[in-house]
């Protein structure tokens, strides 16, 4: 899972003076593909917690009982596929990874990783008496997980000089929009109070969004006039 | 799990002006390395569903009972294996990723992630009374992992310029060939109302037609005649 | 994961003239990352059979009982190891992927992804009264995933136009010397029927054999001859 | 998970007249692909020990009373996200892998993959009778995985010609900064004795001394003077 470097553009300063801490020196390529592999199995791990239906159980009605498990399944894949594209759209104008850059993608794969638990505990209790409790926790865990990136671009904003230059002007909107995920995964939790499907139902409507209702002319200002390589590595 | 970028093909235009939204920008190549690194996990997951002969019970009978988790194994194994080798067959003509292809990847992803259900369900249930809904919910599974293809085509029949200019005239074919699949599974599901273990035997048969009996003169004519480093990446 | 190509080597022709079969194109470094990763998942795996120590349980003497499936652990997870090692050393060689690699290759992942069966029935039963049973699946497992490296070598001897120019030469003392693992672990199936314990010690001491008995003075006129880019890719 | 390799540089020689073991012929890049993968793995699977709150359970309680797996899960992820950024900060400074690399990078992982085993046996017993021996297992995994590193330090020490020329003067300062993991983990398992909530603090003390503590003004000489693709690849 590891990727080749860009070749050092031109507006890149060459890495090592900046480097301090050489015992942290992580490329920015690197840190993708190891995220893309935590990332890629936190997600096909979710299945697991999806109950099959047992030998003494009609298949049909015990699949149809397990709609909540699914619908979780459902709507989790596509927020951590959502997370894996943001991702790479953030790295992908990034030049070099301080030390903040590498703690903060920690925590962030450490949520992503996390997120079978509420996933599988929505699954379990939706349809029950505890189904706010277990709703509030999931879409916490959401804003949780999509909170890393405002972190993201808050550092990236006071640290232009960690991005390809001609992404710079890209940093301050990023972050703004940035604050979609959280916000919206917290009026999710609040939702989950009243009506715990209507959380995951909102969960599902954020995905969706940024599926089919994200149009953002603004960002086309930003790392398309990057050089190329840039923008593929 | 990342790849590097093919240097820019002569007939490709420069990616910048056709990335409107450009907080999606993903390269053939990383979702490709991403989609690899699930559908490795799928099919490496699977084997988890087989019941571990427990420690009263004689190992070799025990193995002989759990034959349809074993059928089952194999041939979704072979099934993930060969939706892999399509996907590239895919993506190695496909010169940008679109919001749409993206999109369709993240579904086709969801679904083969999806694959350790039914494939445990059906090796549950093989031999016992619910045999025919296990053996309907795994063919229409598969039905629908290898309809993702049949719809990727059509895009891409529709915007030929996603593809590498020498891979544009395959894909009107592509399109007809991909139908196969779906065909195929939900004919397999048509013979599980009957016998499904004769669903299962199809459902290996359509795999092995893919493996030992699939010569395709017409296709000859595309991938082929790109540039190297097109078919390489 | 996925690879970047090796540039072309002088001495490999083109690849499009011999791709009849053009819906199969995968190329020796995709097939390799494809290949990594359901390796590397199917060792991470094994850990997930070993029984954790329950609350009732105290902690030492519960991990003390678990000594089967701690040493299955340990051998099946350098036996993995070797077959990674085993696989890079050949695609290293491989210039282009056919048709029978191709399904070899899949055949092959379908057998170690099969691994954490056999390992698992073996740290349950190896104290217990069919322990013979277990070990003898275990080391016929054993063999099974390293007889397919027989079956590559044996293809690649009669078709040497797929290998490097340079590596040509190694084929047929590469398949001699893949007799090792099969042999080997059909003797410990063989010291199976009588000492199951056994073995697993005899499997573990081809495991060792490989890491530090083996110094192979004709391999070296193979593929260190090889161009430098062959070698590393 | 493959990486592609890093042109030669300069100060390194060609790879070939030093591999006399040719069937053991790994490039750094790959092993670090495969590395990677295994990391990526062993710290995914961590979650699937925490238990999921039963139907029956209320869930903020049943998540409360989860804290010691919550706390080993977090723990011993961040572990393992230092471990694999020391992987990298050693490899990068690599230029062959010879045998011995080989086989201490597969024991690596092997401990690694081995760490759900101790992280669920410490979020089972920590609250109970038999926690300090379960503190004690854990603390002491934990010190054997970082033990690898002094290993591979050692090594790389006494062989200099298997590392880039520009880092050849690092190895034996890293060799001595690599006895603070077993060193401190060692102390945790002492202080597992009288308090295990103390031996998992100590280790996220440990983790949080690499995160932010650490600042080491002497490894500056190194890495950063290495050209620049043997920094990043």
């Amino acid at each position: 899972m590891i990727s080749p470097e860009s070749p050092p553009l031109s507006d890149t300063p060459p890495p090592s003076p900046a480097r301090a801490d050489a015992d942290l020196v992580i490329s920015p390529g690197r840190l993708q593909a190891f995220s893309d592999g935590v990332i890629a199995i936190a997600s096909t791990l979710l299945i697991l917690d999806v109950h099959r239906p047992s030998r003494d159980e009609p298949v049909w009605s015990a699949l149809r009982h397990e709609w909540p498990a699914l619908g979780s399944y459902v709507v989790t894949f596509l927020v951590i596929g959502i997370a894996w594209i943001h991702h790479h759209n953030m790295f992908h104008r990034v030049a070099r990874v301080d030390r903040t850059l590498l703690f903060l993608n920690l925590g962030l794969l450490a949520t992503i990783s996390f997120l079978p638990l509420p996933t599988a505990t929505l699954g379990e209790h939706l349809t029950r008496q505890n189904a706010p409790d277990a709703a509030v926790f999931y879409a916490l865990s959401m804003a949780l997980s999509s909170a890393w990136f405002t972190a993201f671009w808050h550092h990236l904003t006071r640290h232009p000089e960690l991005m390809h230059e001609a992404a710079r002007g890209t940093a301050a909107q990023a972050r703004r929009q940035s604050l979609l995920g959280p916000v919206g995964y917290l009026a999710a939790a609040l939702v989950a109070l009243v009506s715990p499907v209507g959380a995951l139902v909102v969960s599902g409507l954020i995905v969706l969004y940024f599926i089919v209702g994200r149009r953002n002319p603004a960002s086309r200002t930003g790392p398309e006039s990057l050089p190329a390589d840039a923008q593929e590595g």
